[in-house]
């Protein structure tokens, strides 16, 4: 059930769910309403009135009675439960002035999978592992072929399949499972690459099991590795699981993890520690989904480039030492077990292919699971992190860059930031006479700080209402105490010490600002130095494709006001989530991309932008919100004007 | 240097090496001396008189200082050290009527090895590992591809290599190893069966070592497990090394062992103790062959069905139950680690297939190593043991089939049977008047027992001698207290209890000859039975090839008058030694082997003997010595109607 709420003076109406927060859906409507404790209750700012409809709570001590009987409440601790009017008291003429400031709503990426139909349409449904019933002969005195001669023949014979291999340990299965049952067994047939390859018979059962066929992806992320279950016979995800990646005890990030491998031993303990937090997945998996772990026939995995050498127990030293080079591009099927994987042993590990030492497994699965190598849109993949991947292209050609953004997306280097967790403050208005915060905190609890999509949000509005600069820094001639100077750093207050959880003033100083602005502008000169190398710009790009949480959250019209992504149609741009995770699901429902994926390894153009000249101007000008050329942010320019003049 | 020795009254002479022993010298130009003791001085038997020349010892307590002065001497302690003319006193006229028998030489089989000119000539050695060295371009700022990629790629371009993979420990090496010698490296390649197959390079190395690379070849025998170090740049045996099979512990022959497999833990136990074996030979091989066992690629082995299948700890229980079910006739390659071979990672162990459940890889290896499956004449090979298998074929067919002929040859049901070790019986002669023996046993010591090659030349001395008949029953009317009754068997004193090491009278009885007669009465039945299958007969065949220890020291007249051989012209006989090894040999110079074998086990037909009508029939007539067809041998015929006659 849904219910309208209607703010006044705004006029402005949005639907919610019966029990919505009321403080939320004023954000959402584009209203601002002072607040700063994040929706605690703590403050007291957020007062409005409810000029009809029913609401739950609402009260707080914050409230005299005889403000409660004029209908006033906290928004924060109200949740709507009809159709409501509410009033936010405006307490100047010029305050009311804001209301005639258009509202942009917010906007996050629109989410798209591809479509299992689709590829069963298209004939793609095709796993790399599938099985096969069969009846066989029994052997007598006039029959004494060899187990392994009889079950050849007869899928030669009764299933059309020619080139089969047979490895040891289903040799060593073979004579007591084929009498198990009547010589009715059901084979587990692992595909080639090529077509032209062999059929590897690599598992035997007893009777007809062919209805349990069953696969893992898995993403080896550097801070946390997601896996999932999923049945081969109908493509659907049973079950799966995430985990913070153990290795983060060595290492946050990939060069600290190398660091550490380099030490004596420290690879080998490296590889144990990521292999227990994939067992630890594994496990959880096959018990949520009451599956026998013997109906598992492959897992396919994709992590970047340090990720994937770490987990192979490949010397990773040379990734982080120019010229930057991986051990290797494509890495062969591979024994489960032999990598230390709690898995029987006749499970194949599939691992995605790098390009380069720092666009690695998890960007080629994304651009694979996407379907971005198939197809005609001209597109521009971005996995945003610490590390931000850049692929450009279509099926026809693609490009692909990485840059070190640096880690103030998820907090770091920002001297409140946290990552994307509870206590973040995750959403922001600001009042553009009084120049009070409105803060959202994920949980709803009381700010403890700020999170990389909260801060690109705050960052955007304060450039868009004059609080910053194009330099990002304060309007230092602003009459409000929240912006203010200390040890030689300028900041605006956020949320007062006592409106928080650590008793501290949490700011936004302008060393924050420009660490934000380094990392947007290494990103979006990544990309333009790539549109050069090939001879395109912006114009030409049909859509974007998010991948990554990061692209989850992020508000896109404010990245692109501060110039992290290029003025497009919101519309144009996808967010397909984890895409390394996505991408190794989609390898294990299409042995297609095995195949394709080769070429697209091969036929990739891998840029070193540290080694392209065009890069550092690049860089220099887009240390600028949005951008030093804003022509290339026409419709963020006209907004600023609009703003100006008015 | 050799001597001249003339016997008289025979008047026959022998040329031998300086130093050689007068009796076996006697024995070799087929002159009777009385000698019981196996040529240890004794018995005081085998007295003779030199009547010219020199000899060295020959001086014993049996000799009196008159005997002495007569010139006297023993021939067993005697050695030759210049021409001689040695007089072998004859008691009587009778006895002197021996002289005139003609005197067939004892013949062993011509040995016959492959020739590496031959191969190397036609092409084709072509070992399946080869090394290559690489100066591979340096990386820099402008070009880091990742180390595999650069590696394959210089293959494609400097080498016409294509189709390559390269596995997971080679991927673990490469960074390191390329950096150890300014980018200079030797990589393995393991070359594939098929043309069309792939590459696989399986190891690299800093620097150039194409000159050090090597492979082992290993028959693993039911007994005897004999390893070879092969030189793969030249084609040289470098270091070869034989241990008995640690599994004897655990049963004789493959069905004892398969029993004692089917125990809990017990084929795991067999596995274990057969590669301990395996182990210990290539220790002693790379040991003496001073080599690096890095520079190993290759391992070959060969064996029966049961040992290929304990070794692979593969299940052999359906190998000893109707219908009798191989698990496999083909095996992929293995790597040598995985089955517990103590060599470096990269080793691929390459196994010989089988064609059923008792003609093994041995065989198979037999067929291939000895050039058989590619050539014209029409062979019969036979590796004769406890088991015999029997192929039948060339170049455009082949047939097989084992039959048990217990275990006779080794000394198995003989009453005094033993192995070929020292002491045993292995030449033997007899007066065709006293009834005298003439004994030579292994290492001239006093007789302990009776071996194999011994049993035939005795009972086809005896049954051509008459002193047994066709049936192989002693003639009860002659004059000799050596042939006896005890306890309702009928035997013949080989040696009295004072001559032997075992203080009891060695003997041979009728059960014994028995036990021969059905041991090869099984093996030329099978012959037979094959031939019939395929529509020809013993004319037909245009040479025997003898493979397996049993093959060498069998005198090749004796073994056709008992009727084990059939009657062919002892020229057409080659003997090829371990057969099994050689295959394995052969199958580490030439990959061709390799390619062909699959289809030459796919294509030889198995006859199960046991359900061929015709078996039993032929098995009855081949019961009697030579044969109840006396047509089938005619010289022998001829010999027996002469003496006869005489």
């Amino acid at each position: 059930m849904t219910h309208r709420v209607t703010f006044m003076p705004h006029n402005r109406e949005i639907n919610v769910e019966d029990g919505a927060s009321l403080i939320r859906a004023a954000m959402d409507a584009g209203v601002h309403i002072n607040a700063s404790c994040g929706g605690e209750g703590v403050c007291g700012k957020c007062r409005v009135i409810i000029e009809s409809g029913e609401i739950g709570g609402g009260i707080s001590e914050h409230l005299s009675s005889a403000d409660r009987e004029k209908g006033y409440r906290l928004a924060c601790k109200a949740t709507v439960h009809s159709d409501l009017v509410v009033r936010v008291p405006v307490e100047s003429a010029i305050d009311a002035s804001v209301l005639k400031s258009t509202y942009v709503p917010r906007r996050t990426a629109r989410i798209h999978e591809r479509n299992l139909d689709d590829l069963k349409e298209a004939g793609l449904f095709l796993p790399p592992v599938e099985k096969r019933y069969l009846e066989l002969a029994q052997p007598d005195v006039q029959d004494h072929l060899p187990d392994v001669t009889r079950l050849v023949s007869h899928l030669k014979l009764h299933h059309n399949e020619s080139r089969l291999t047979v490895n040891l340990p289903v040799i060593r299965k073979l004579p007591d499972v084929m009498r198990q049952n009547n010589f009715n067994v059901t084979v587990t047939l692992a595909r080639p690459v090529m077509e032209s390859g062999k059929t590897e018979i690599i598992n035997v059962q007893a009777g007809d099991t062919t209805a349990c066929n069953y696969a893992i992806a898995m993403d080896i992320g550097t801070t946390t590795i997601y896996g999932q279950l999923i049945d081969l016979a109908t493509g659907a995800v049973l079950a799966e699981s995430g985990e913070f990646n153990a290795q983060i005890s060595y290492g946050e990030d990939v060069i600290t993890r190398i660091m550490y491998a380099e030490k004596p031993g420290g690879l080998e303990r490296l590889q144990e520690v990521v292999v227990g937090t994939m067992n630890t997945i594994i496990g959880k998996i096959i018990r949520r989904a009451k599956i026998d772990p013997e109906n598992i026939a492959a897992i396919t995995l994709a992590g970047n480039t340090t990720m994937t050498q770490l987990l192979l127990k490949v010397e990773p030293r040379y990734i982080r030492r120019s010229p930057y080079v991986p051990a290797s591009s494509l890495y062969p099927p591979i024994r489960a077990v032999d990598i230390g994987l709690e898995f029987c042993d006749h499970v194949t590990a599939l691992v995605y292919p790098a390009i380069s030492s720092y666009v690695g497994g998890d960007i080629v699965a994304g651009v694979m699971g996407s379907g971005l190598y198939m197809e005609s849109p001209l597109t521009l993949f971005m996995d945003i992190g610490t590390n931000a991947e850049i692929v450009i292209g279509n099926k026809d050609w693609m490009a692909c860059a990485a840059c070190s953004a640096g880690p103030a997306f998820e907090g770091g280097g920002i001297k409140f930031g946290m990552r994307a967790a509870k206590g973040a403050i995750e959403d922001f208005s600001l009042d553009p006479v009084t120049w009070e915060p409105m803060l959202m905190t994920i949980g709803n609890v009381r700010p403890k700080g700020i999170c990389g999509s909260g801060l690109i949000i705050m960052t955007a509005i304060m450039f868009e209402l004059g609080l910053i600069n194009n330099l990002g820094k304060f309007n230092r001639d602003l009459d409000t105490r929240r912006i203010r100077e200390d040890d030689g750093v300028w900041e605006y207050v956020l949320a007062w010490a006592d409106e928080t959880q650590i008793d501290r003033d949490i700011v936004l100083t302008e060393i924050d600002i420009e660490n934000l602005i380094r990392a947007k502008g290494a990103i979006y000169s990544g990309c333009m130095t790539l549109l050069t190398e090939v001879g395109m710009t912006m114009q030409d790009i049909d859509r974007i494709i998010l991948a990554g949480g990061f692209g989850s959250y992020v508000d896109l019209e404010k990245a692109i006001t501060i110039g992290l992504l290029p003025e497009i149609d919101p519309e144009r741009v996808i967010f397909i989530g984890n895409s390394s995770l996505m991408g190794a699901k989609m390898s294990s429902l299409t042995n297609r991309i095995r195949r394709d994926v080769v070429e697209v390894t091969r036929s990739i153009t891998n840029f070193e932008l540290s080694e392209t000249a065009s890069y550092m101007d690049n860089y220099i000008a887009a240390l600028f919100l949005p951008h030093t050329d804003l022509n290339l942010f026409p419709k963020v320019g006209a907004r600023l004007a609009a703003r100006k003049k008015g």
